[in-house]
């Protein structure tokens, strides 16, 4: 328990509210601001993939006692179903026996979160927006309007936890030596979904995350409880085969029939949505330093916001959470360390993980139709089975493990190197679960 | 002669001046905002690096007929004075015989360049910050505070030549899409100043850019008209021999006198200099795109802000001009194709003169108090000597033509690469000046 601090907190989303229940069990006060309206009370908005919480989220979640609460509203998913044109479907599992990553609406979990986040004391202040900070002094400055006068609202601590667009960041970039960049993927995305069966049951396996991968476009498919799917369509802006392509229904038609032939029938909104929908995008930001003054941090996405094709983004930003607790527990109240400590652990990780993110855009939507990668793929998943202490794969590490995502890049980059010489092995197709080959992935490893 | 049209500059600074002439010349009404006062009034403000104008720069002066005119405000470099300590100095000629870049102070250029295009019926309007732009509908906001009522002002095209930290490019980042980084050095600099002899002669050689090389920092000295030189103080905030360590009178004298001892003596105001003067960051910054709404586009520092290191701050933003106007005359009205064409010329040009600049950092401030070094540009220059046609220096090619600043940087690359090979051969001590030197080259050559 340390000497209680006020606190206050930007943003209630799940990084946000998580935050916050850990804050008061070491005694803070704690106020959390979001300009917009309780989620609690809003139909949620159709501009959101599906989450998969995976082991750094469920460990965060785990030790304020709140796993179980959130896994009743979340399903497994142990494989890939992967819907290639004119094949039957191809299930790649994503671990060992037992191991899966776990599918839940954004929206069911948030509404969730700040349940739990009130009946810990935290005290949420929506519906008012935080137009500036005052860094050094750690002061909130909220009102209806940056017109006019605003309300100072000061804490000894603030945490901007208000995603990739985050005000508090943005006030620390006016600063010199702040480091920052932003980019944007030429791709963007849109929700769909897949209503489910009548009596509540799934229209496909509902353990598996389905991809469509197209190449330069994809479809993908996470269940829900309620036997639906949320269906996320990710595709250029520009160019064949984009958003601004399609844009009239029958040019929508079209093209589902042409390349989703299989599921078009399971989508019967599907022309009302693709209209309603937004089309969002995808966008990574980087930023150094995430502290102000031992006073202001970030958190989550407002320091590191990633593209999706990992899966990661809430569970790193969880992460940051477990790893901040560790600190505070170590530190006791001295915050200058607290925050130190914090950004000099974090940023390579969330480096790495933002490069793995980027990378894995291109693995789902053109490598898992290749014959010549899922094969490479049942190799390393042979070779780990057989020397698991020699070999876990990339997916796994990230995925199943808490190891920092900096060693994950830099092992998986290791394992590529050695698997791209195991593929230019002539006839690899026959020799894949070969003596041979095993025997060749042991000597590349000894060498390395 | 266009169609003409009513445009709105932000920044009278070096790219903005000059643009306002070659707009003014194209038939155009110019109106040039500055939030700072009329710098024809003012003092130079002691933050500054001279400037170095090179083929780039000239060119773009000499289209509108104002090279000589600038050129008699400035003194020939046509090589590096490197003073290695306890050594004697050493010259490294920048080019070919009569080849020489050119030192010229801020604050006496941009004095002329606005006396220039006022003379021109550019409409200079100073003390008046732009607040915020519409770049859909090209009008900037004006007024004393951002919380009081601004004044709008229209315009058919809008041009941000704001300098790095941009006001219009601040607002485009806002804006969905829009890709930027901001990087800072860790090292900062200062200005400092040695004056001229008694009958305003110089204290050292005139036509030399002077170069103190120590590691990690550097000093540098570029000559002015009146018989001083602009120095500046090169290193980093933090750590050993840094602006944070530097925090006394004594400590400063010490520092310059065991790093410094040969020019010390000349710089008489040094301790007054160093604490007066403010600390510079140093920051290179990139976004995409450059241009909004056909009707609005960055150019200069707010289009692609780099390190001074290969002094083509200046001589880049000119350059935009001259490839903006040759865009002019062979699109007419077509402001959209002009647009398009010059950021798809332009950025990747940016881009390479960002990396270019970012490198010789190292260049400066290490390699040049390196024999090694030295005996590899000796080798260089010779072969480019006897094979003018096979083999253009980078330096030259960057500083002495108008070829792609991309091109540059692959050549240089390619180069360096078989520079490595060579300097790796045994005794090139010896050898460096041998047939065997020479073939070794030619044969790298034909094979990449």
């Amino acid at each position: 328990m340390q000497t209680p601090k006020k606190v206050g907190i930007t943003g209630s989303g799940l990084v946000g509210s998580l935050l916050a229940i850990y804050l008061k069990r070491q005694g803070h006060d704690v106020d959390v601001y979001d300009r917009r309206p309780d989620i609690r009370n809003m139909e949620f908005s159709g501009r959101s993939i599906n989450l998969a919480v995976s082991t750094r989220g469920w460990k965060a979640l785990d030790h304020v006692g709140i796993r179980e609460e959130i896994q009743a509203l979340a399903i497994p998913m142990d494989k890939r179903a992967i819907h290639v044109q004119s094949k039957p479907v191809y299930y790649q599992y994503y671990g060992k026996e037992g191991e899966a990553i776990y599918s839940i609406s954004r929206g069911v979990l948030n509404k969730k979160m700040i349940d739990l986040a009130e009946k810990e004391g935290a005290n949420f202040i929506f519906e008012s927006k935080v137009w500036d900070v005052s860094l050094s002094e750690a002061i909130l400055y909220t009102g209806d309007s940056e017109k006019k006068d605003l309300e100072p609202q000061p804490y000894d601590l603030i945490f901007g936890a208000d995603g990739a667009f985050s005000r508090i960041r943005h006030k620390m970039q006016r600063s010199s030596m702040f480091n920052y960049s932003q980019s944007f993927l030429k791709t963007g995305y849109k929700e769909l979904s897949i209503p489910a069966n009548a009596g509540n049951t799934h229209r496909m396996d509902k353990n598996s995350l389905h991809i469509w991968p197209r190449g330069e476009f994809m479809l993908i498919a996470l269940p829900n409880l309620d036997g639906s799917f949320t269906c996320t369509l990710f595709m250029p802006y520009h160019g064949e085969n984009s958003f601004e392509q399609l844009d009239t229904e029958s040019k929508v038609q079209a093209f589902f029939k042409k390349y989703f032939d299989d599921v078009v029938k399971d989508m019967p909104d599907l022309i009302t949505e693709f209209f309603k929908n937004p089309t969002s995008s995808l966008v990574t930001i980087k930023c150094e330093p995430w502290t102000s003054f031992d006073k202001v941090a970030l958190i989550g996405d407002a320091a590191h916001a990633i593209v999706p094709f990992y899966g990661q983004g809430m569970n790193i930003g969880f992460e940051d959470i477990t790893v901040l607790n560790q600190l505070i527990e170590q530190h006791g109240d001295d915050w200058k360390s607290i925050f130190e400590d914090y950004q000099t652990e974090r940023k390579p990780n969330a480096d790495a993980v933002a490069e793995l993110s980027y990378r894995n855009f291109m693995e789902m939507s053109s490598k898992t139709a290749d014959e010549m990668f899922l094969l490479r793929k049942k190799i390393e998943k042979r070779f780990s089975e057989k020397h698991p202490d020699k070999w876990m794969p990339l997916y796994s590490r990230v995925t199943f493990t808490t190891d920092p995502y900096s060693e994950a890049l830099k092992q998986g980059d290791l394992q590529k190197a050695i698997m791209d010489d195991i593929m230019k092995m002539d006839s690899i197709e026959k020799l894949w679960d070969s003596e041979r080959v095993e025997q060749r992935i042991l000597q590349e490893l000894n060498q390395s």
